[in-house]
């Protein structure tokens, strides 16, 4: 037999007996064309649905609610899909309607089917185990599929704070490299006081592994689940110990601390876990097409622009202009960040719109954390690899601008005073000449002494200048 | 032989025979793994810029810049990929650096490569057709790339039109199908006056009407392109009567009125069209999601809700609650119009961070634009096929909910003075009495009067009722 | 008697006698202390309001609704408002509650109470002339309010686009000023070709002018009006003639093309015209903090940065670094336009939380597109006249860094072929050398072809360089 | 005499002699005409500038770097300051270019003119007390401004947490309130299972409770300081010592535990923790806008809605239709989270913006976050003192929803299984019919055994239903 019959709310629907999905499936791949991406393009959420599928077959058992072999046909159906046999069977378009009922019954009915077979029997012979009754027994898709999408998120949410301490490293390893480079710091892209190369890429190595920890704590709220809820979180049709006890199995099953939620009701419809990761992924992003930003300002050029990095040359830049090569990896980032941001919105949306007892458009929102997380855990690993690790420095060029800077003035305000240091500044920006010879012209400082303050040890850190009150406030 | 060894400026590199993309291609595909979705995703894209490369090498050939044989291979390697031939040779992600130029690039050499079969030679063989020298003749990424993104929207923008025709048309069959359903209208959720249920529908068909027309506006938007432009606008290395030959060829080659900018530099950095037609996207979105909120609402229930009128039962509604069916197509299409609001803002970022001669992040753009308009066609046509047109409405309910409303109050408004209807309104309200009661027993009207007022044809329309100042101040 | 007390639905309420506003704007005071600002803040808003009363107020006499002698006083405490004799009286909160019936009401109480003092009877005695019944007779808060709004936002949107006449009149006039400043033109911030300073000032120009251009057609989106559509839409309450008339009233009243919406149900609860308007002011937002940042970019230094041009000195840039000079205005232009694009999610989210017949959210529209506006008029007008108006180029270091530039090569294109052209490039990256230099050297032009070649009008324009193919494919 | 002349880089300029401020304000008062809201109309900032001034002084008076004298006039006057006797000298625009340094100069000349006063001076003779050279000592716009800032948002974020802990407590005393209440669950606007008003109450206290805890998290992030960064970070012109000694005073000055960042370059240009508070606010806002939207859901009618509660009547709700209630509470605090939500776009893109070693657009990230925390606390505190508090429930209508109901259905799931129970729901729908009724009529279940599971304590909680295989699988 090619296909079989069955049955729902609607009536009949003949499903191909390839298809270990089935009619609830199959009605949803009908109602739901939109991206045409499924769930088949995010293995980590399948895989943590089959680990809840589990972890409440085993609570089940436990308690009792569910016969041994069931049990055993759910695990083992639910340890293949883990295994990934059987990503092809999720095939429902990620964003749809019904708050994720269709990707849950997809689960359900593929776990069932598949058990069906260990058990000997054919797809669709329900009545030996049940995609509702056994296989969702205790659960809704409103606590199963939240709690499926928490544990995915928390896989995803480690995965990207790796690739950001890969980008971390590359920043911090190139810092060490430019010990040497001294070059002029930039406030508001004006010319502003000296500074080494290594403290601005140390800066970036830092500023990420702020965020890293801040991906950190926002993986924590996603250690809370709502398994016990069923279908708006007074835990309708579930047994007072099943809380507990799969919360231990699923504990069990993923090998993380999932915690069930203090207030299940609240659980079950507050999405703020959603909006506070994504709000997060922004800061992350945010912050990382800034410093994209200012790889692409420092490395303008060749002969035009700042000019004081090289990034690597990845592909020729140009159809039309020959030997031009362009900062394509930071682009490629700067786009990806500005996705993310975007997308945030969506899931801000898609939280506020949530009523009364559920938020239906948790769809939406897991569509967007995870395309965030993989586009910025791609992005960040080309960055590092492809990019950062192969920046080289214009050391001659950095210096000479510093030489040459007007910028340099403010070294001597504490000796000269603003006033007196603002006139020096102006007369050097008027005549092009130097701060340098302009202060000793005018007799201002002693050679010795002006070269000991300008040293550059001296104008990258803290300095104990000694007040020269006496310098302060005589006029030029 | 089994690969080919090309070169580009950053080295040698081997490529498989079987592909017709070449060097740079390949090493695109090596720089930007984002999204794993590709060109291939978006064949009206593909095919536009087959399009450009056709028109170009037409215009070439007729400004005597290129051969006749390079430019019939050009043509007819062309006219395969607008045949759909070799769309899974557009491999490049579509999220990437470079302005394009990757995308363009792989368009060059897969042209090329096709053009040195039909020519006789082997891939490669670049001497003999070259994929910037012949291919991109007179042309940068910066011209070629947005001419056919406009020339793609410009189809894209035409279809989502169709659709919104689709739905509106639905509302619209819908809309006179109710014309006899009297019910209350609502403002802020309170109820206000009687409508007919014809009228709120038909209200809808009016309101996608504008966004058609707005969409419509948006499209002439992209009519312009910037053909002629090369690497920043100034034309550098086009003949003089290029931009307006190759305008001429892309009418031909598209049907369509594609007009070149009157200031080349200017319309190569700005993405001005690319930003309001996003915003006007969001728009319509945002029109969309308020219309699927108010099916939702009138659809709330079965019995603990508004109940006006029913959906279509698309599938069962829950893995737990029996008999439960949701408002599913509405749902999906609430998320994809989030979606398209929340990429708004990357396209927005996107359009803000151009710098100078270039916008180089289009390709996001292009990403969010496709992306939005193919989500919203398909949530569209669901929304008419699959939920609109099977509407049913429940008559009997929505009328008593009329007859019972205090909102009837409003229409005794000028015949009692305001505060005189006030306290009618107040007393039903506080007793649970009916208006009609409480204002023959007040002896404020006589009961034919009353029952002309509250005729719902006077209700539900301008209607000359008089002044009766004699009653407006007459406290109760 | 200094106070008087008046009376609502919800019970009694003392009111000064001071003032003109009563019992409904006193509890909507109470009830809304949110932002401070009020609609005081918003003059033309308050005479959009008193325009809308008056042209009601003629009409309802003409259809023969309201005695002659309230008609009188009405057109004249409307013509008080309009004067501005009465702002201080409009004080609710402009983020509010309610639609705006506390906005409407509050000028409904003005406006009787003026009305009553030029009837000769006290502040409150509605009886002679009823807030309700008179003032906002034949209208309602759904009709009246929008109107308002539309009426005031023609206005400011009249007032943006002088503003950004000025800008682009300042950018046109100081392109032409850099007639002859030759400079690099840059893509994705790398060295690409070369322009005219006059081209790149020119491209603001023409990019504003577009965007005066959609401006000027969003503005029209606001000239359809829904008076006669009262409390949905529906007309309950207005006489069949009313719309008709009320819309001659107010074009004569304003002496502007303002039209009946041709569904009124649609109209009052349709929100697209603001989101589109909305949309539009975030493009315009979006392109002026693009000219910005360049801006910033060009005058980047003094002696580390860009340095193609100078912006005015308008104040000391720090408190710390002498002789600092900030680019403070487009640092303030910058910041305006992203308020811009931030305030248009809450005005898209306003417009997207609308339900069935109306939109309750329209305050928050109101504010924020007349805060985007204002900002933007005097964001426009500070950049026109303290900065672009005084920009000046070095004109010397333009000239050099194009003659120093990589980019040249890119002319030779058509001479040399792609490759060879490529292979310059690289030895002139490699080496420090010059483009020019190199040619010469290797021989691959005459010094007369190659200065022919270069010249700076056949490197910024289309020219007609001749097909070469002899040079294209001889290896190097 | 009236007026004084100071002197600046840009040259000399007429100050009345009646103002503390000096040059550099009056040219930012010039300079930026954006908003018209000042420094002035946040207390709290002006304040926490005060305390950061005197907590330097005190270090470069410990230091040996500021005379006793000086130490104290500054002292004195930032007391006075903090007292609030100099609001109104604080007079520069909000948003304004220069990164803050116009608001960082306006502190440092009115404590120079107080300070000069206190020494017996006149207004303008620095030479005895310099706003740079010695209010401004040790310190950068760079970093006084940004700590400043967190001082005040330190403040303001703890306000906000109080407010929420009202509105908290509110829903909670109301949820005790509600306990004997029974009403149907909602999910999809679809009728669910029951549950107490209770449990929908005390879940909004239990969301929010978390927001408090999350905005506690938030609050710590802007604990870290930059003070001794001076100009980028580096600490060019600060003593070794001074950052931990300023670190020392400002806890003293402000019993606050605010720390020294770990890396001052990275602190300097890093708004990390800005766009995080953003995203939490934005968070808290996407909450408490969902719990509005179910208030005016639940409280819709009075007769054609849900009509579970009723919220307390603030205000006649129409000019046209007397007697109507609006939920004006519930729909202005929806307005400040739209606000709240879309500022958080103009704050991200404010740090997105930043450029090498400094964030130029904190001030608009200033203007942003004080406005959005003073909104919601003015929001909150109205929903929890005018709407929440004044809730009453429709106890006898909930409880007939609920018999009423097709949902309860659920409860007998694990008796009769998932499809019979299908079958009697949809003969519910179909007829119009009780499940109850339906459910004995079929012989299902025995009447007591009915009722026992149909019980409100059986159906709002867990309960264990025992597995009762034998009825699931009998088909109907």
């Amino acid at each position: 037999m090619r296909t079989r019959i069955e049955h729902d709310l609607i009536g009949d629907k003949e499903i191909s007996n390839a298809c270990y999905y089935g009619v609830q499936t199959a009605r949803a791949m009908e109602n739901f064309h939109i991206t045409g991406v499924t769930l088949g393009s995010f293995p980590t959420f399948i895989e943590s649905i089959a680990k809840v599928k589990k972890a409440a077959a085993l609570a089940n058992f436990e308690l009792e609610l569910l016969a041994e072999n069931k049990k055993n046909a759910i695990v083992q159906a639910c340890e293949a899909i883990i295994a990934g046999k059987f990503h092809d069977q999720f095939v429902v378009d990620m964003i749809q309607g019904g708050a994720g009922t269709s990707t849950n019954m997809n689960a359900n009915e593929v776990i069932a089917n598949i058990g069906l077979e260990i058990l000997g029997h054919q797809k669709g012979e329900y009545i030996y185990l049940h995609p509702n009754n056994d296989v969702n027994l205790s659960q809704s898709t409103n606590d199963a599929y939240p709690t499926a999408l928490r544990v995915a998120l928390y896989e995803k949410l480690g995965e990207l704070g790796e690739s950001m301490a890969i980008i971390k490293n590359s920043f911090a390893k190139k810092a060490s490299e430019f010990k040497d480079v001294i070059k002029m710091g930039r406030t508001q892209l004006q010319d502003a006081v000296p500074m080494t190369l290594e403290q601005e890429f140390r800066t970036y190595a830092v500023m990420i592994g702020e965020d890293i920890q801040r991906v950190h704590e926002a993986r924590q709220l996603v250690r809370e689940i709502n398994m016990g809820a069923t279908a708006i979180g007074t835990g309708i049709n579930a047994h007072p110990d099943y809380a507990k006890t799969v919360e231990d199995k699923l504990q069990e099953v993923t090998g993380r601390p999932f915690i069930t939620a203090g207030d299940l009701i609240e659980a079950t419809q507050d999405t703020g876990a959603y909006v506070q990761i994504s709000g997060v992924l922004k800061r992350v992003a945010t912050k990382m097409s800034k410093i994209c930003n200012d790889l692409r300002l420092l490395s303008s050029g060749p002969r035009t622009g700042f000019g004081e990095i090289n990034l690597p040359a990845m592909q020729p830049g140009s159809s039309i202009m020959p030997g031009k090569v362009n900062p394509v990896i930071p682009e490629v980032v700067n786009q990806v960040c500005f996705q993310v941001i975007g997308t945030d919105i969506a899931v801000t949306m898609a939280c506020e719109a949530g009523q009364l007892q559920l938020n239906v458009f948790e769809p939406l929102i897991a569509y967007n954390l995870f395309n965030s997380v993989n586009m910025m855990k791609n992005a960040f690993e080309a960055l590092a690899y492809t990019c950062v690790d192969g920046i080289t420095a214009n050391k001659e060029h950095c210096k000479n601008l510093v030489l040459n800077s007007i910028g340099l003035v403010t070294a001597l305000n504490p000796y000269l005073g603003y006033e007196n240091s603002t006139i020096v500044a102006k007369e050097a920006l008027e005549t092009g000449g130097s701060v340098y010879d302009i202060v000793l012209a005018k007799g201002l400082l002693a050679k010795e002494e002006l070269d000991e303050i300008i040293k550059p040890e001296n104008m990258i850190q803290p300095h104990n200048f000694g007040l020269s009150e006496k310098n302060k406030f005589e006029k030029l």
